[in-house]
């Protein structure tokens, strides 16, 4: 099975655990069913991978999200990296192309497209499967997963199906109705659109190329800002004849809010928490190193991490997005491909972060402008490279470096470092990266 | 007016504000009337100040309190510092020494003992100013303070007096009742014992003399672990024939609990705090430099601190104490006589602390067996001593301490410095402190 994985997000919903580095789908604390926890997308590759071992599983995002999911997953996924952001019409013919010029898929093979943030079980990657199949049979051009509703939502998308057969035509589509609305067409038997698209990969080039005169992946990359902001439904699916939706009845759940969220988490409390006896129906996520004591909680959602601490009610969590972004907060915890960094202190001509970097991994060889920096190791070993300077590196050991001097650092085993930046213009943007 | 307040107090009831070292009343978050804000402490200060600006004031404390009052009242304050932890009646006894022997107090001058954190307005210092006229008179051997009930409270001691007049003599002392013969002692005209007394000098000597056998001053603090631990109600007042209790009616409160306490905060939100509009009556205080977003949070009262975070109803906060004994936790920031220190970061292996250093003030002179040290000056100016040789150093300069290195640094501006502490036996006990 080729599958083209989705992950975009802006992480505002589940903040303080979300953020602008961090989407929902990388917080691990979901019940890996062995004692352990694992990210929405750890979960979804390990899902795919139990029902087709083989799958070919390409993950189409944004810069920010590439060093996440290569801490997370390593290299057992292709990651097709959009040049900067539009929508889904074009991260999918990007990934298609990637597929077609990279990978060397066939057109004529078949590709399913989906979200990398559901929640469900093994049944809907079966289903999964099955769309590929029909896809490459080719009885029609595209073919859609049409979840049956629990609710009237106001948030999905619904798709009216023409029979109320298993694998129907399409009526019509309905965006993001009223309640009553909705209702009303779920009484038609209308199904939720849960964003999954499978065809087969010449098609989706061919709509491609209606758009965008490209010759290759390459050609695309170098023109994608050319490509409209314009979503896979719009471009594709609400103008298609050919379509079929697949009926899925399965456990299918949109962990987009923390009331959603937290009823998948595999524990009540996570990290440093002491609920007392007079909490009910009570969720609590602490990512901080100091304790959290709740008493008389009922119905609530509480998490904190080193970018803030929400206190809601469970109900209210839904209605978090715009007060987060009115609060001004670097990012201060950031899990990279080579480790992490936290944030320890903020002051007015000053930066104190604590840089975890993993065995086998370096940083970029790398100079600041406008400031100076102090590296103190707190624990593990490793090379130095100091303009031009190699040096072994162990803890207590100190290195001052002013502004302008190339550094960088690879672990031999896990290296902790206090890094200490020192300047009145200290920015993420004055970072010249340079040739070792 | 002689006046010695108390200033004891283990700090759970306040926590994560409160700690072993700074107890409830050093925290400053009561509104000071001109748009800042102050302690209890400090408040305590002003008020006696306003009623009587010649007062002389004497804290009776322990060792770890005695860093944070300086830090709050400077020098306007004599501190009577107990060798050892004993109870209110041999805190008494040194302090009213410590007036006689080392202020020059005369034995027929009155004095009078209050608590440190009442929550109350002029009228109370008026009635304590009246208390020590009486007691100068010399009417009785002991004057106490009687407030009118506004509840029939379990927490509190109760006098009921021998009759309704302003002052009376006492029928008897009742500790801790519950609430049916709390009602009981009400109807009967009870008063709460607000832990004030007013006697001459010389009584007070007296009764001390009467269970050990002191010179002066300085022999009852070299022998003050001999003391009886007892408290000054059980071992004068109830005893006690020649005696009277001044009714007072004024505003009275004890900020003892969360729910209490919030009460009088100046402001419903202290520090980064957002409410949406769905919060009522919830009060919020966040030390912490990262935001906190409160939805939905009804009757709540939560505090964030280095030291962790409470979440709690307001009625369930006043069961507070037997969870945070159990929370283990070190201090996290604590403020000094010469500043500040806040733990960044807590590894196996090493501790990371930010100090800040008051111009003017200067570290012990020490060393430690058993750590290395790294300090980063990250602003600020001073001079530095490290194993007698003194140097100046400003921001960016770096000072490596292997174990055993004697070091201290002086603040000419306020000086922050980043202080890495490296070894597998890190501990507060570990610092030997020597002559410059």
């Amino acid at each position: 099975m080729n599958i083209i994985l989705l992950s975009g997000g802006s992480g505002k919903r589940l903040w303080p655990l979300s953020n602008d580095i961090r989407s929902k789908q990388f917080i691990r604390m979901l019940s890996d069913g062995q004692g352990g926890f694992e990210s929405m997308l750890g979960r979804v590759y390990r899902q795919i991978s139990e029902v087709d071992s083989g799958a070919r599983i390409t993950i189409a995002t944004g810069r920010k999200q590439v060093s996440l999911i290569k801490n997370q997953l390593g290299d057992r996924v292709n990651i097709c990296v959009e040049p900067c952001r539009r929508d889904t019409f074009p991260a999918v013919c990007l990934a298609a192309s990637y597929l077609r010029d990279v990978e060397g898929v066939k057109e004529d093979e078949a590709v399913v497209v989906c979200p990398v943030d559901p929640y469900v079980d093994a049944s809907y990657f079966q289903a999964l499967k099955e769309l590929t199949e029909m896809a490459r049979s080719g009885g029609a051009n595209l073919y859609l997963m049409g979840i049956e509703p629990t609710y009237p939502s106001e948030k999905y998308g619904y798709i009216i199906p023409a029979s109320n057969e298993r694998v129907s035509g399409v009526f019509t589509f309905r965006e993001k109705p009223d309640v009553a609305a909705a209702r009303a067409y779920i009484a038609q038997g209308a199904l939720w659109n849960g964003g999954v698209f499978a065809f087969r990969l010449g098609y989706l080039l061919r709509k491609a190329h209606e758009r965008l005169d490209f010759t290759d992946y390459e050609d695309l990359y170098a023109r994608y800002g050319e490509m409209e902001k314009i979503s896979f439904d719009y471009a594709v699916a609400e103008r298609e004849k050919e379509i079929r939706v697949l009926r899925f009845g399965g456990q299918w759940k949109d962990l987009g809010t923390w009331n959603t969220f937290s009823e998948a988490m595999a524990d009540e409390a996570l990290g440093r928490v002491t609920l007392n006896e007079t909490c009910e129906n009570t969720h609590v996520v602490n990512e901080l190193n100091i304790p959290i004591l709740c008493m008389g909680c009922r119905d609530m959602v509480i998490a904190a991490s080193g970018d803030g601490i929400l206190i809601s009610d469970k109900e209210q969590s839904s209605y978090i997005k715009p007060f987060v972004e009115k609060i001004e907060q670097q990012v201060m915890y950031a899990e990279k491909s080579w480790g992490s960094f936290t944030v320890l202190d903020v002051q007015e001509d000053s930066l104190t972060i604590k840089i975890v970097l993993l065995p086998g991994h370096a940083l970029h060889y790398h100079s600041h402008e406008h400031r100076d920096e102090v590296w103190t190791v707190m624990s593990g070993r490793g090379r130095a490279v100091i303009d031009g300077v190699e040096r072994k590196v162990s803890p207590g050991d100190v290195i001052v470096m002013p502004a302008g001097c190339r550094h960088t650092v690879a672990a031999e085993s896990e290296l902790k470092i206090l890094e200490a930046q020192l300047g009145r213009d200290i920015s993420v943007e004055d970072k010249q990266k340079h040739e070792l």
